[in-house]
This record gives structure tokens, sequence and C-alpha cells, in this order.
């Protein structure tokens, strides 16, 4: 049976130019980029190829990027290293639908005597504007929104997120993990940023962290002193350069993204009709380009995904850390009034630019069977 | 000009077995382990496979490894998970010989409040173990000592050091990075145990952390919960699989190291005919099979290197983390009494198996002449 992998939120598969840089890396720039001699040298230099690369792709100096093992560490860094360096500030603002990583970072906080608010969203997943103007104090010291939500897509608005920041004095970190190269991003967005490779067809075990000059960070990982002594630990030219492939791959094939857009629009479009179904999340635009989000009123999520895996057809229902939790999903909670079905009945697909029309109609006509299935057996009659 | 590589100790070149496994993972197995469906379970299997292999390599289970980004995080997270976990016991103990990584973790906590007892070593770089026992009370958390010193090549004797340990109840973490499968390492020697692959032709990237069940730990990456919540953010596959490739390599050659320690010995043999030459570190089984460390008097250990760099040999004057730092060693301090002169003169050549007697004997010539032409030139004659 061919796989239809419908996945790609939860990792992509990397691809021939970031494996092809890998090669080369592996064979010339082996040496640690530390050594002073002249492997050495050529291995820091190819490390710092990259990061310029990621640098400019955010509009940012090389200095401003520190590389980090993902996109959790990157986060995690970003929000308790801030917090470690300026004990005097603590007050954190989040949204309700941040990642696992974020939310726990905060919530561990929470127990060391910080206080965080989290933000509502409205129906379509955006964070209320108003309310973070207002929950803003003198003793906030970060706030961080994810930019594409990993689960239903909508994408917020950054730039007005960050002019209510700099007005009122706080730091702004977005965790744009998801939406890296996928929808625009910048320096000018926030004060940190979290990216990472293997959300858009990089290697795994690296990431980024953009920290814009002058603000300082207690590290996490204390030790050789590289990288300005913010993340100490030998540094990862080979899958840096992979990084950095990805992204040049990305930047080439923008069209693929207005692509992928369309099969998604296709794609909701036509499972809208199987009747009773919701879309989660935001449209357009304002949605990731591959994500497509969908709750089936009457039926659990993983019962639908078990059935199409079946089919071959990989797809989750929601973020894949979480799940092999039990949980309902906090992101559908916070969009639906605490609806439980519609958490529990949610189902994620998310694209990559190399699936066909002819995958998404195999996979439309057997999720519009295995929903009707269910329901035939379900105990909440439609 | 063709490169001698003789920096393993800083870093190695990734092993064809290991980068075959990587390619085939990248392949077959790219799926998120967090996901249900069939590629996700595909992916958690050959990630799980390699923590096995780990593991038996060990003598642990394989719930007692768990995968970081390297040696830095799995020591960073042994020192201060272990000390945000049980915050009543404050005093922690580490040798003076000890990494960055290690040091520095210890120095972060000390800033808060910790009392940090650092145990002198003898000329060779043994641990005073009279003076551990001394050391250790009530309030004594946990003993951090390094396994083979990544400067000298000293071979603790962990047998005893955790028997005092645990005779006097205080938790024993060991830093293996430069020893793994270069000498004997089990889980019955440590509660703890650091191990890494990019020291022993491994990927880098990915390190793991041996923790003895029922040793709790605060992660530092909080997130998904990925690995029973001690560290979270997406697994690294594909780095996993070439970690097991490398060590599964490793046990192939055991014949190696034996060939490696008559190398070694040749080299330090003679190298020790320069005049006013001496070695650091111990010998015999009880230095790592493929450090090489000389002081020669009156010169500087970098001005060695550079001009050995010259003729296309790549070594270092200690830790390649430091090695862009004008201060002395540490390591050698403690081991001379604080002598400058002996610091800054010295120097590591770390080996690999592919390394030749004619690489080794073309390096001596280069050495013997570097240093009588720095001694011309040096304002110390001798």
């Amino acid at each position: 049976m061919k796989t239809i992998y419908l996945d790609n939120g939860a990792t992509t598969k990397i691809c021939p130019a970031a494996e092809a840089a890998i090669k080369e890396a592996n064979e010339k720039f082996f040496a640690n980029p530390a050594s002073i001699h002249h492997a050495g040298i050529e291995a820091s230099k190819r490390l710092e190829r990259a990061r310029k690369t990621i640098a400019n792709t955010l509009g940012a100096s090389p200095e401003e990027i520190i590389f980090t093992s993902g996109g959790t560490e990157s986060n995690n860094l970003a929000i308790k290293g801030l917090s470690f360096q300026n004990p005097s500030k603590k007050h954190i603002i989040a949204s309700k639908i941040e990642h696992d990583c974020v939310l726990n970072s905060c919530k561990w906080l929470e127990e060391r005597g910080y206080e965080i608010t989290f933000l509502d969203v409205d129906k379509e997943g955006f964070v209320n504007l108003q309310q973070l103007q207002n929950a803003i104090r003198p003793d906030t010291l970060l706030v961080s929104i994810i930019h594409g939500n990993n689960e239903i897509g909508t994408l917020q608005n950054l730039q007005k997120i960050y002019e209510i920041c700099k007005k009122k004095k706080a730091i702004f970190h977005t965790d744009a993990c998801q939406s890296f190269t996928k929808a625009p991003l910048s320096a000018k967005m926030a004060d940190m940023i979290t990216i990472n490779a293997h959300k858009m067809h990089g290697p795994k075990g690296i990431g980024a962290l953009y920290i814009r000059k002058g603000i300082q960070l207690t590290p996490l990982a204390h030790g050789g002193g590289h990288q300005q002594g913010i993340r100490s630990g030998t540094q990862n030219v080979a899958a840096a350069a992979g990084f950095e492939a990805a992204i040049k791959e990305a930047q080439k094939q923008k069209k693929q993204i207005k692509n992928m857009q369309n099969l998604r629009d296709y794609f909701i479009k036509s499972a809208l009709k199987i009747p009773n179904s919701t879309l989660n999340g935001a449209e357009g635009n304002s949605r990731l380009a591959n994500n497509i989000n969908i709750s089936f009123a009457g039926v659990e999520g993983e019962s639908v995904a078990a059935l199409l895996d079946m089919e071959g057809i990989c797809c989750s229902t929601g973020s894949a850390c979480a799940s092999k939790s039990l949980d309902p999903s906090h992101v559908i909670m916070a969009i639906s009034n605490n609806s439980h079905e519609r958490a529990h009945g949610s189902i994620r697909f998310t694209l990559s630019a190399s699936n066909t029309k002819k995958e998404i109609d195999f996979t439309l006509r057997a999720l519009a069977q295995a929903v009707k299935k269910l329901r035939k057996i379900s105990p909440l009659k439609r």
C-alpha cells in the first residue's frame, strides 16, 4: 500500500538539497568550528555562511541568530532565558493556543512564582488585541504568541501585536516553526523568533532563535561559551548547512506556496461537503498554506485517523507532540467555547509541496467513508 | 597539502556506517515518532531500536536512556535537572578538571545559592578519593566527575568513586563523552552517565544521558512530553540511528583500541625525547587510548599548533571549546600546581583509528622542528 503523507505539520521529509549539503559538510567541514586549525576555520566559515543565509532570510544580522537543537529548545531558551536574566519582572503573557513547549515553559515558571496571563482567542483563533493591550503591565517581561498555529493554522497579525508590545514596553517573542518559509516573516515583526528546520524539509535536530541585538538571555546550556555564550555545545555544521539548503530550496519554490494554498482550499471546500463538519481556524492568507483542520460532529478524530491510516493516509488529530495524550486539544477548546465534541472530533491534514490532487481526491473519498462509517456506529446519532 | 587530522578529541569524522544509517532513516523513517499513524509507528520503532542498543552497551534499560542534543546538554540536564528537582540539597561536588559545561553549570548554580566543592587532582589528574569522601555532606546532592578527561586523557576509577558516593548517599554523575567506546564503561559505574556521538564517529547534534531508574530530573526543555517528559522536542530518529551505527562500528573494531594505544604510546615516547618536555596526564590503561598531551617548556602551545597547522597537521592546545580563549588551561593548572608555563606550553593530539604510523612520524618530525624553532626565538631561554 502506498503511503499518502499528510502530516507535514508534525515533520517533513528532508529534501535532496539538504541531504546533499549535509553530505558535503560531513566530508569537507567535519572539524569542530571552535578549533583554531585550518580544518576548524573552514568548518567555522561554512557554519557562518549558513547563519548568514538564515539571518538574511529574516532581515537580521548573523550575530542575532543562535542555533539550537530545534523549536522546543528555542522556545524554552526565549522564555526561560529571558526570565532567568530579568528576575525583577515576573509577569508573562501568552495565548491559550500556544504549542506545548511554550505553555509548559510558562507553567513551569508559574510554579516558580511567575504570573502568566493566557490570552483568549476568537472563533478563528486570533488573539484578542484589546485584551493583549490591557494585559501588559509594568512588570510584564514577555509576550509570547505563536505565529502560525500548529493545529488550526491561524496566522496571527504579528505587526499589530508587536506594535502593541513596543508601545507598552514588553518584549515580544513568536514561535514561527510552522510558518517559517510558508508565510511572510521578518525580524521587523518580533524581538525574538523561533524557527526550525524539520518542519520545512530540513534536517531534524536543528533550529534557531532570532534574538534582537540588545536582548540578554541567560543560557540554558552552559559550557564552552559557543555562540556568544548564549548556547554552548559543539556546533552542528552539517545540520546548519542542511537547514540553509532547505531554506534556499523553499525560496526557489515560492510558487509552490500558492499551489499548496489552492490544494488546501480545494481540500477544505470538498471536505466541508460532509454533513455536520466545521473548519477549525482562519481562511485565505490568514491560514498556514498547508493546514487543514476540520471537526466532524459525532465522531472521534482519532478513529477517523485510524481508519485513514488503514488506507495508507498519514494525518493527525492535532499536534504530533500531544498525539499520544487523551486530553482534548487545548487549541480547539479555545476557539470553540470549550466544545469537547469539536475538540475530540477534529482531524488535521498538513500538506507538503509534493502532495498531488490525486492523493487529495483519494483522501477525500476515504475521509467521507470513514466519517459515514463511524457515525453509523456512534452513540451520538446525527 | 594533505591534512593530518589529530584533533579527534574535538570532534571526529562521521563513519560510513553512521552515514548509511542516517540515509536509510531519512528515507524510511522520516515521520515524527510521536505520530500515531503507521509511518510514525515505524519511526518510533527505529528510534527505540537505537535506544535499546545504547542501553545494552551500558547494561542499562532503554527507559534509562534519554536522547539529548549532545554532551553539553546532557551534562546541563544532569546537574541542573537534578538541582531543580531537589531544591532542599544545595551542595554539589565536582573535580577541578571538569569540562567547561560541568564547571559552568556548577558556577551558575553557585550564583543561585548553591555551594560547590571543586576537588583537587594529583599530578596525573586523579581525583583525591579521601578528599571526596570527606567532602560529601548530608546536604550533598550530586558528585559530578569526568571519566576520561578531555584535555589530558586521565581516566578516573569510576568504581571507587561510585562506591564512596553510594556509601555516603550522594548521586554520582560522570561525563563520559571522551571515553565512551574507548574505555570500559557501564551503568554499574555511576547513577548518571553523559555520552555523545560526535566524539566517536557518530553524527553531531545527538547525545544521551543515562539516568538510573528512580532518579527524577526536572526537564530543561519543557514541551510535548517526549521521552517521559524529561526531554521534550521532536526526536531525531536519523541521528539516533547514526549514533547506534557508530557504536556498533566501534564494538566491531575493539582491536583498534589496542592499536590506538600503541600508536599513542609510540607518539608519547618519541615526543618526550624533545628536551624539557612533560607528559600531562596518566599512562597506560588509565589514559584515553587516543590522547597525547605534552607541555614544552619555554614555548606557547598555540604557537606550536600554528606551526604544525602550516604543515597540514590539526591538533589543539586543550579543549576545542575553550580554544579561542587566552586563559591558561584549568586542567593543566590543576595538575601542575598552577604552573602557567606548563599550561600555556601544552599541546594535545587526539588520534582516531584511521591515523597511521606514517602520519605520526611526519607529525613527530614537524613537532620537534616547531619546538626548536620557537625556543630559538623565545624570551625564556632554555
